[in-house]
């Protein structure tokens, strides 16, 4: 039985929220894309990582302060929260099934922070002992509050996943020390925030979990003080203006994002309409002005950060694998509220992209940055110095199931495709059980089985939503046992899902069509880098060439004609099961045609030999870099 | 008369130069682009700097460590190199002519610096007092080395400007301390060196202008002991491999470029094959694979560094003025060792356009980064905290005159051209006067006047070396005095140079044609952002599209038709006097058409609204961001 407490986000009493998530437990992926992933994190990427923080120092930081180790300080000072990351992963993975390995792990993780706690409720290993004076000393930089809003994060996880309240008693107790220490200083409090947002967030779920108001006020505090130039007032910090003004993402890319989603979370919980107005603002700003093709965001080294609007450099794209994360957090969050698919077709675009690719097959290598064009020298690497991507990985993956579906008074809707059975409770009475059929992300044919009818009223009207893609630009009607169904609008939001109402009978079968071809897509002209250049898109995935595939060619040679007919090939065997693309391409070695000339005048512009055409081979970008280093292209020539 | 000590680099007794410098007030510049330039550095920009050198506590600096000023040390702990450097610039435009206020300016700093020497022969106002524990503690990151060089190269010029050895007896003390200090191990010395090049070339000079050959070991030490990993082993300091064995240009420019000079400075002395072997093929890497079309280089602003192979991206520029000015010294030094009119033509590249966009026509404000497109918001500044370009400029710009001719045994090689009269000293005695009578840069017809011959026996026979610029594919056969003359090849080096050799009498005339058709020049395709672009030149000359001369537009919606005609106008007094370009543009407003869409699907791309026709001014692209803030763009869509 689903345990209704184990959601991403509990949004149940939200009177803002259009949708309420179902529990990561009420959806069980059976399909070949996901459950393999699911299963390697539960597997092997948790446990991995497991000793990457014992072996790195990271738990002893914590059995230090509790007095269990001797040693000094390891890592950076911000390393606690890689163990509240990995905690909230493990809390999920253990919602959706018991795990005697993983459990034993997480209990003794539980059982070294507790230890730790300072008496006033105060946690983080790196301000005590020798640096307990510089407790709240340096918000700007130095991430306190960022770690302590993980550390409620996984502490509300576990709750929810399990009903213990063992680090959920920790957490309450250290965002009571922190709402006794900021605020207003009207309240004789300090006026501030933190440099890295993560603490809002944090405080709305736990007002969520525990009712109590406190939370959520504070959350709004430090939302509100952020803009009024109290770390600094720089954009890198999201500083420079209040959220309520923001016109355009801009600075450290991961800020900006948790920043968001801490601002829809408030929304969701009060209505403030000139934040909502912002948060969708920036939301157009971000997908229209600064997004890569991958979903992912952020592309700019210096400072880990957005750029000027169109400024999306392929080769040189930071995009943060946790960026993209956080994106998929901002956009389940505005989907919730909103109803509206358009957020789910981001989270969807930057799941299977921009996300997947920051993890190897094997699930035990991670890439930070995840550039669109490279010349194989970037290579996944096992852990980093500042490993806040790979126990975001996990954490995602683990929360995964909790965003197929989601519920409003109307009845269910399907967020996301992928072979899978839920049992979802209707906010009306009785359970339902959905069978989805479909060999998605490869295949846009999808069966939707009522395959059981638990407690619902047997003249109960309800409507299933489904998801339109943005991706898709015909489809045919749903069919309902084979006859075309119907499809009315709903009531409230519900932009691009098809909604199906009626009394449902178990054995009912909804039968969807989202034809896939191979979609040639360009970018505005303002994307100086993909000019006169194409990215091969099929459904929500997006399409690379890599040289493991093309030997002994250099592929920025490669010409994709625009008359080349790009054909799909399933390879059951390939990097874990994959459709490619197959074409002919044409080859010009242009570095020996240009014999060195950098520039030229055009008249003398050099004469390219004949082409040779070459077997073209395009597979999906998260999939790169899992075979031997070679280059890899997203945006290709074409003419 | 000319002070034959007052050149640029003394060559004059190296073994391995083909050519050797002439004094820097061996050449007059009486033109429209060069002397006005000169005028506002001796008048404004010096005078100018000195009050920021005084205003930002870095004359303050060494007065507190004479014990003449009571505070603590102010700015960077380099900043003692932006005295020296200013001091170079104001000694060398003392060598050109005597100006009383730079003088005294001059004096007060020298005084201030012997002043705060130490005993043993150390001088760097930021290691002395509370930091002098950390003296060469940090040879990596702190640049002590590198402000000994400043020193060193500012104390040569003011010998050679002056014949004063007040600063040159405080930089052989100084150098005298680092030689006893650094070396090999065998020798009980420290066998390291300094994060950032420097006095790499400042010791060859010292040895040149000494004649000490400890110097000239001593900058062999310096590098040959880089690359063996003593600070790092980082590419970023160019210490991953030895000089000999360097196959890219790497990590940050301005001290790669700095390495490279004080490679050639040492292969013209001591013509070690190898290390001249390494430098000309770091220099194709850098021409051909790194060099922006302006002649800047190093586009990451992550490190300030070179990066990949054709990385060039065009907004994101950062081919820093200090690093262009390292390119021309570089190839100043190249040119001089192996007369090879390549190296003139990268420095004639990147002074008229890479070089000169870092300073305002008004000599008073600079860029740090010079991109090939802005939205406007990149602005000059009158000073910055690390203010490493603008006296760099200045030293520059004074130290010019001395590039326009070479001599060897041969003859006079015109290296450059402009409006000017020059003074030049045979090898093989008497002194020749040439004029030059030119409008270049904007014009490519050229009279030299042997306007005087004093002392040259009457049957001395001696060649003129004309250099034919790489942007000239085409041109005439040059006259003597109105007749076709025959054109030899030079003996040895010589590539590009036409050669005149005649006994040549008082009165000849010689006349040039170098066509100026305007070029539409395309990069390499491997240049992502320049796909389908092309960026007009004209002579020597980069131009660029602003905002102020195409109101209410943005750039990038123009398109620039292959059949459209470019045609050139002069306009005397826009920007000091340029000739523009101008043609019709085609403009589409994308943003408008696309709608917000960042990616389309090829065959749903938007129609273009019907083109509007809009008049092109194109200017030169050193002269932008002297007017109404806005847009500016080289690199124009063509179709």
């Amino acid at each position: 039985m689903s345990k209704p407490s184990a959601v991403v986000v509990d949004t149940a009493k939200s009177p803002q929220a259009r949708l309420h998530p179902v529990p990561v437990d009420a959806v069980t992926l059976t399909d070949k894309f996901w459950e393999p992933r699911r299963i390697i994190n539960r597997e092997k990427t948790l446990p991995s990582q497991y000793k990457h923080l014992e072996t790195t120092g990271r738990l002893n930081n914590f059995r230090r302060v509790a007095g269990t180790f001797d040693g000094p300080f390891e890592g950076i000072y911000f390393n606690d929260s890689d163990v509240y990351k990995w905690l909230e992963a493990a809390a999920w993975e253990l919602a959706c099934g018991p795990n005697k390995a993983l459990q034993a792990m997480v209990d003794e993780a539980i059982e070294l922070i507790a230890d730790a706690q300072q008496a006033d409720g105060y946690l983080n290993t790196y301000f005590m002992f020798e640096n307990a004076a510089e407790r709240w000393s340096n918000l700007k930089d130095k991430h306190e509050l960022y770690c302590a809003g993980h550390l409620i994060q996984a502490a509300v996880a576990h709750y929810r996943a399990t009903d213990s309240e063992k680090l959920l008693t920790v957490a309450r107790r250290f965002a009571n020390c922190i709402c006794a220490t900021f605020g207003p200083k009207s309240q004789n409090k300090r006026e501030e925030t933190d440099g890295h947002e993560e603490i809002e967030m944090a405080l709305v779920e736990l007002y969520r979990a525990t009712g109590d108001e406190r939370y959520l006020k504070q959350a709004q505090f430090f939302i509100e003080v952020r803009g009024r130039g109290t770390i600094g007032g720089s954009n890198y910090h999201q500083d420079h203006e209040p959220l309520r003004e923001q016109k355009r993402m801009t600075g450290h890319a991961v800020r900006h994002v948790y920043f968001c989603a801490g601002g829809a979370d408030l929304v969701t919980e009060n209505g403030d309409e000139t934040m909502r107005a912002a948060l969708h603002r920036l939301w157009q700003n971000m997908v229209h002005r600064q997004m890569y093709i991958t979903g992912g965001i952020g592309s700019r080294y210096e400072g880990e950060a957005f750029g000027r609007d169109f400024e999306l450099p392929n080769e040189r794209a930071y995009t943060e694998t946790c960026a993209a994360i956080g994106s998929v957090m901002w956009n389940w969050r505005m989907l919730l509220l909103e109803a509206d698919a358009h957020f789910a077709d981001v989270m969807e675009l930057a799941l299977y992209n921009g996300v997947m690719s920051g993890i190897s097959l094997d699930g035990e290598s991670y890439f930070y940055q995840n550039p669109l064009f490279d010349d194989g020298t970037h290579r996944r690497e096992p852990w980093f110095g500042c490993a806040c991507c790979p126990p975001n990985i996990a954490r995602l993956l683990a929360q995964l199931p909790g965003y197929f579906y989601a519920v409003s008074d109307e009845g269910i809707w399907t967020n996301f495709y992928a072979q899978s059975t839920a049992r979802i409770t209707l906010p009306s009475g009785g359970t339902v059980e959905l069978k989805q059929r479909t060999k998605y992300p490869f295949d846009g044919d999808i069966e939707i089985e009522i395959s059981a009818l638990d407690g619902v009223p047997a003249d109960c009207e309800w409507t299933l939503f489904l998801r339109a893609p943005a991706w898709c630009s015909s489809f045919h009607k749903p069919k309902i046992n084979g006859k075309s169904a119907d499809v009315s609008k709903p009531k409230t939001g519900g932009v691009n899902y098809l909604s199906l109402r009626r009394v449902w009978e178990q054995g009912d079968v909804v039968s969807l069509s989202f034809s896939m071809p191979v979609r040639r897509t360009e970018a505005h002209p303002y994307v100086a880098g993909t000019n006169t250049r194409v990215a091969l898109m099929r459904g929500p995935l997006v399409y690379c060439l890599e040289g493991a595939d093309h030997r002994g060619y250099d592929l920025r040679d490669f010409v994709l004609s625009n008359r080349a007919r790009v054909e799909c090939d399933d390879r059951p065997f390939l990097l874990g099961g994959v459709t490619v693309l197959t074409s002919s391409l044409e080859c010009c070695p242009l570095d020996t045609d240009y014999n060195d000339m950098l520039y030229f005048n055009q008249h003398s512009r050099p004469r390219k030999c004949a082409p040779q055409h070459v077997e073209m081979i395009a597979i999906p970008y998260y999939a790169w870099a899992n075979r031997t280093a070679g280059q890899m292209q997203v945006w290709i020539r074409t003419r």
